[in-house]
């Protein structure tokens, strides 16, 4: 029900989205790519992954659904090449899934996917401002603000967004102007957010070179990207915390 | 009762070796430049960073001393690039050190300085040899003597200068003959000293090309290099071990 | 009894391929060359290791058997840059080895050989097949395997060669063909070995370009290599597992 070519960075970069949330996951197969969808164990935050057909150098599938080890599969993607292409077979009525680049041929059984926690419904959320900024600039200010907090808030006035942390006799504050950004819709937002999170989504965010965050006040934030010109799209909606005060 | 522009570089390197001794510093602000001496917890060593005026892009400063968490402030100095600007702001009457580089704004509350060990005194002393060598190669003597002992001999004689490591079945013997150091006053002098220590020097002191160590017999000795074309000086002092036979 | 010099780079790799068996062995100091063997203490593999005369720039020496402890040598050689020259010098009568490299002098007590194990006998072993494959390839499927199991098959059929290994819900197999592989002589062979002792001999042995392998069936492998153009030769001796079916 699939056999498909993809170039391992691509690849890579859609499992270790998935893999900051959850070791397992569901993956649809459908006719037109595929798509994962994931919650992790606390409920705080959701991944959505889509490689669509044409992140594919070829792909051909019947309509399915499968569960997978992430965390393994990531592994085994890891002794890949950035240069490599990997085929990813799975046969019809077959319960395994092939992995095979440049000589190694991975066979690996798939999970029942009933065993593995339902896709989640994705929310309809009304979200005021809009920010596009360099995937450099975000993972800066994460950065800096886990060095002296376990959170940070996000927000927005008529002019600047910034990310905020507060430790105990010290505070972070990184803004970036209007001009700074590539693009801004500046509606006021304000919300907080646990850094556990937003750290690991850091890395696969770095592999793009912009990540768009839309964000309303003490409500859940979009942080998208896309990678491999647009076929591959990630999406990850993160609760905000509650502010004590 | 500060504004000033630097590189972080600069910054950074006299952060790290104030550092390798304390956690926390007093810093005295002067027309002329910041001065930071302290004396580690143990009484074994002492270190003196002097930024210039001119180490400074810009210099603006009306006498203080304040009390700086320098393993907080250099945490958030890693996060600048080599090549950032760092400006430095604290106001008349406040209580709060400002840090600014590329789009972060670091506010931190400063520590009183009478909480921190006061500033130590600099004996005067007599030490008869003088050596200047490479960084490079002092650091090469220092890791070579860790792998098989925590203290070395520094000595000199006539025409070389050594250090010296003894382990339990072996021992390691650096030397540089005058030819190969870049200056030496070959007065006699022997003292032995903690590789705990040493190690940690080696780190700030790579910064520089060259470092000078003033030697005496059973005795302190000191190390001095400087950085941005000597408009960053930066001592140690260490005592000697005494040695057991 | 020796007074030898030799690239720093031959010597480590030497000494590196050693110190996966044992942190000590003895050495024999032949006119035409240096000499070690050693098992390891589970009787579980064997390494051999010889330094001809002309992997050394220059070489004198009269027939000697010393213990060396390699752990400490190859953590000094660790120090040297690729590109230096080492000296090595042991005195006739004296019990110490000397090893000196840009300004370092390292005086080393050596071991009473007698306190050693004793340098193993070679056995004669008949082994059908013989692999030889670049040593990047060899790598890639030992740290491939590792990722899902502790033990790995060596296999061979008329055109390929194989490493496979099992995982409780997944399977790896790399596979060679003829055409793959730099040299093969295809004899049915097929034998189980431990990863604990490949993945270490995987580091030495990517010193050199090229691995062979002469495998039989449940019988030991031996790996051998060569670097220097072939002045130093290293062969490891493996027995194998009992495949439990």
């Amino acid at each position: 029900m699939l056999d498909a070519l993809i170039s391992a960075d691509i690849l890579r970069t859609g499992i270790e989205a998935i893999l900051t949330l959850v070791p397992e996951a569901r993956f649809r197969i459908l006719e037109e790519g595929v798509v994962s969808r994931a919650v992790d164990p606390a409920n705080v935050a959701m991944v959505s992954v889509e490689l669509k057909k044409d992140a594919f150098d070829s792909f051909s599938a019947t309509e399915a659904e499968v569960g997978v080890d992430v965390n393994r599969l990531y592994d085994i993607l890891k002794m890949a090449r950035k240069e490599d292409e990997v085929e990813l077979v799975i046969d019809e009525g077959s319960n395994t899934l092939k992995v095979q680049f440049s000589g190694l041929r991975y066979t690996y059984t798939l999970i029942d996917p009933s065993a593995i926690r339902k896709e989640p419904k994705v929310p309809n959320l009304e979200l005021p401002a809009r920010i596009t900024m360099k995937t450099d600039d975000f993972k800066k200010a994460i950065l800096a603000g886990e060095k002296i907090s376990d959170h940070v808030v996000l927000k927005t006035d008529e002019n600047n967004f910034y990310i905020e942390a507060e430790g105990d006799t010290d505070q972070i504050v990184f803004s970036l102007t209007k001009a700074e950004l590539v693009d801004f819709v500046p509606e006021t937002a304000r919300s907080m957010f646990s850094l556990d999170y937003l750290k690991e989504f850091v890395k696969p965010i770095s592999r793009s070179e912009f990540v768009t965050i839309h964000l309303g006040t003490d409500y859940p934030a979009r942080f998208e990207f896309t990678i491999a010109d647009g076929r591959v799209k990630v999406e990850y909606l993160l609760a905000p915390r509650i502010e004590s005060e």
